[in-house]
């Protein structure tokens, strides 16, 4: 194993790093395409598991959709076309034929859904309907970076339909909130929730919220998004229902997403100079027991208590692996569980089982003194669940100062321009809503991440006209 | 809703029926490509979950790998790409380009793991290697059906390597006995286990072991195959290793696979004139509770106590669904839940009530006069639990009888040829292991299904010569 790049000096480097040190990616032969080893799966698995069950809650259930899509479909909805289409791979070959029409391997599937949808929706009786897929899509990128933006990437992509505009809007506006609930508390990255600008939505939708994390290099990364599609995809597919009055109307769509991007997300919001940190809500090893000995007989000794031990907190739903591999030597492991992020270290040895103890070592913790706590084994199980617990609310806690601290009152770009270019961090400033200003922002590669509810500016952070919105301006992953 | 077709007189048409009629699939605009939905995707999660969890304790980790493959991947292994080759999906152009070389999507991942895996083992250390993915694979079947046959479908696929030869024969066979556990103990679908004969093995596999099933109609249905590959992928991708004695050696591997298909076999196993019958280990809802009354009073007093007896039974982990549609009439909801298959029915009235009782209906009896029982509120659970249980051990009970009649010994193919042909069904017979004797089935529409370890009988079923093993001829889907 090699040291990680300088975490203040080479963020990039430091990431790419994590990566392969932490076996979480490893290149394939597909540019752009990343294989997501055990440990990065897992991470997924975990997030899969607690996103589904909050997904279900709302009435929501998971269906399976065609992978394919006939390229005629992506044409149907104007601008969804106009977003989509330069990142389409095309599928125009298959059994030996060449196909009458090509298909595309889907991007998003709201052609495919909302086609399938004007099959089901006959009447008022069958709304809301709402279905979720978790999938695999594939958007052909210039420019890639594992979790970040990859060729393929796996996600979840819920669609629904609603009588009103209203109940639209409020369900989406729900499921960012789901997603904001779900980031902040179980990945313990703090977000800002706001709505997207005209140029920076979502291609077919009216409007876009986002939930938006920043990184520890000060540059913001796009969380999840809840879109209000209202009626772009119920015309382009026909879906019509009969209302209670018996007449013909349209419902009003909204389509979400959160996908492997929030691993991305994790490791550059949690990572340290040695590695990964792991939120023990969502940690995929929460404790690795790291057994101490040297002769033959404390071996069978130490093991047998690790065991026991390992018994003990799997019995409370604590995840635990204990690495009783011969091969490395405890320092070995300290450090390969480090660079993998598992909160809890549980160093056992003979003297620590005479004396009815272990060590608890705290990843999160940079105080040498205050990082090991000798623990009586009579009252581990208590104390493991209080320390993930605090490394839980303290990562938190670490997460919410860097963003709150980060986020810059500003007033015109000339002013915070430099900082920008030379520092990134985000940048609250009004804004007039004219695109001619938002495109300036692009001339220094920042972009307006998300307008906010407040209205504490008076002026456009570039024209003279007076504000209409606050917005967060950074530069973004 | 639609009366289904006779089970006994049209069972291709009636499986369609039940296919539309149970809202499992719906036809998608893409020829061969069904849509899951929600009922169906319900029951590939629960096999998901418990198939998972089973693969997880041989000690199998999860990861994911790309979609596509670079068409010269398939062609390493000689025979690999004359079985794949006629059923592939081809990607020429994507991100608006033509590409350099066309990408496949993934019929099965051998091909892209074996080159990972050279990637990733280096020493005996290294091994045994055991990586599993859930996934969607594309073949361009000509014929399709959906779950049996169709040309994107979900599956996992298991890919392992090993240092001896002899580890990975016992790991694929114990692959297997693990798929037998959980078809016959989960969906209660007795099976045939053996080795596929030459023509009908893998294509790259030295050997391919199957579990079979015997369907309702008498046709047999390959349900999960686990393969040992042997050198032919580590050789084609240069899988290396440096042994204990520090000689350069090449892993032994193994494939294997579950597909949405098993959803086709539980329908197809267990389905009678009324719906679905779904096996309780794995039925989406174990127990639907209709409320029945006539009165706005008598609803509220009904409607009160079926969701504290919903609440009861969650609490023993029983999924249960309160149909309390105020749309429908009980006698539509009986329909409805007898088409999918809910294996319980409780009913509760204000009679019952007053009795301090409910109605349980099985949906397995057909004897009218047991198929209800009136059960006491105050020990439902454990009744509820005890019928979950009966019913579960009764359709086993029911799909074995059915097996095991319908396994005909015979000695020449002309003796059971017009039975084969008129009434399908599985034949026992010997065979001198030539090729050319196998064909002869094919004319018949029939096939080796697998090889026993049995060598009950003396000749082949075709030739003069002297059996070399039993088998089982069937015709399948």
């Amino acid at each position: 194993m090699k040291k990680l790049a300088d975490i203040n000096n080479d963020f990039a480097q430091w990431y790419q790093d994590i990566l392969t040190e932490a076996e979480l990616v490893d290149q394939s032969p597909v540019k752009g395409c990343f294989v997501l080893r055990p440990y990065a799966y897992s991470i997924w698995e975990n997030i899969q598991k607690i996103l589904d069950k909050k997904i279900k809650q709302t009435g929501t259930q998971n269906a399976y959709f065609p992978l394919l899509i006939p390229e005629s479909f992506l044409k149907k909805e104007a601008k969804h076309v106009q977003g989509f289409s330069p990142e389409l791979a095309v599928v125009t070959h298959a059994g030996g034929n060449k196909l009458e029409e090509p298909l595309v391997i889907r991007p998003t599937s709201e052609t495919m859904i909302y086609y399938m949808f004007s099959r089901w929706i006959k009447s008022w009786r069958d709304l809301p309907l709402k279905i979720n897929q978790w999938a695999n899509v594939v958007r052909w990128e210039m420019r890639t970076r594992p979790f970040l933006r990859t060729t393929e990437f796996l996600w979840q992509e819920g669609h629904t339909a609603h009588v009103s505009q209203q109940e639209a809007i409020e369900f989406a506006q729900s499921i960012l909130n789901l997603y904001k609930d779900f980031v902040e508390n179980y990945l313990a990255i703090p977000v800002i929730a706001g709505k997207k600008s005209d140029s920076e939505r979502f291609a077919g939708a009216d409007i876009t919220m986002t939930i938006e994390g920043l990184m520890q290099d000060g540059k913001a990364l796009q969380l999840c998004t809840s879109h209000v599609l209202a009626h772009s995809f119920s015309n382009a597919f026909e879906i019509q229902f009969q209302d209670k009055d018996n007449n013909l109307s349209s419902p009003y769509c909204t389509s979400w997403g959160a996908t492997t991007r929030l691993i991305g997300a994790l490791i550059m919001s949690h990572g340290d100079q040695n590695g990964l940190i792991m939120p023990p809500k969502i940690a995929p090893i929460q404790v690795v027991i790291v057994p101490i000995y040297k002769t033959e007989e404390d071996k069978n000794i130490v093991l047998l208590k690790a065991s026991e031990i390992a018994k003990k907190l799997e019995n409370k739903n604590i995840s635990v692996l204990l690495d009783s591999d011969d091969q490395e030597t405890p320092g070995a492991k300290f450090f390969k569980w480090e660079i993998k992020g598992v909160p809890v270290r549980l160093e056992i040895g003979p003297k620590d089982i005479q004396n009815n103890q272990v060590v608890l070592v705290n990843r999160l913790e940079q105080d040498k003194a205050k990082k090991k706590t000798f623990v009586s084994i009579d009252n581990l199980e208590k104390e493991v669940e209080n320390l993930l617990e605090n490394i839980q609310q303290e990562l938190f806690k670490q997460a919410k100062n860097r963003l709150e601290k980060n986020i810059n009152k500003a007033e015109k770009l000339v002013d915070f321009v430099k900082n920008l270019e030379d520092k990134n961090g985000a940048y609250k400033v009004g804004w007039c809503g004219s695109s001619e200003c938002e495109a300036k922002l692009k001339e220094h590669k920042a972009s307006i991440r998300c307008l906010l509810d407040t209205k504490e500016n008076k002026a456009c952070f570039f024209c003279s006209k007076s504000s209409t919105t606050d917005i967060i301006v950074a530069k973004a992953y």
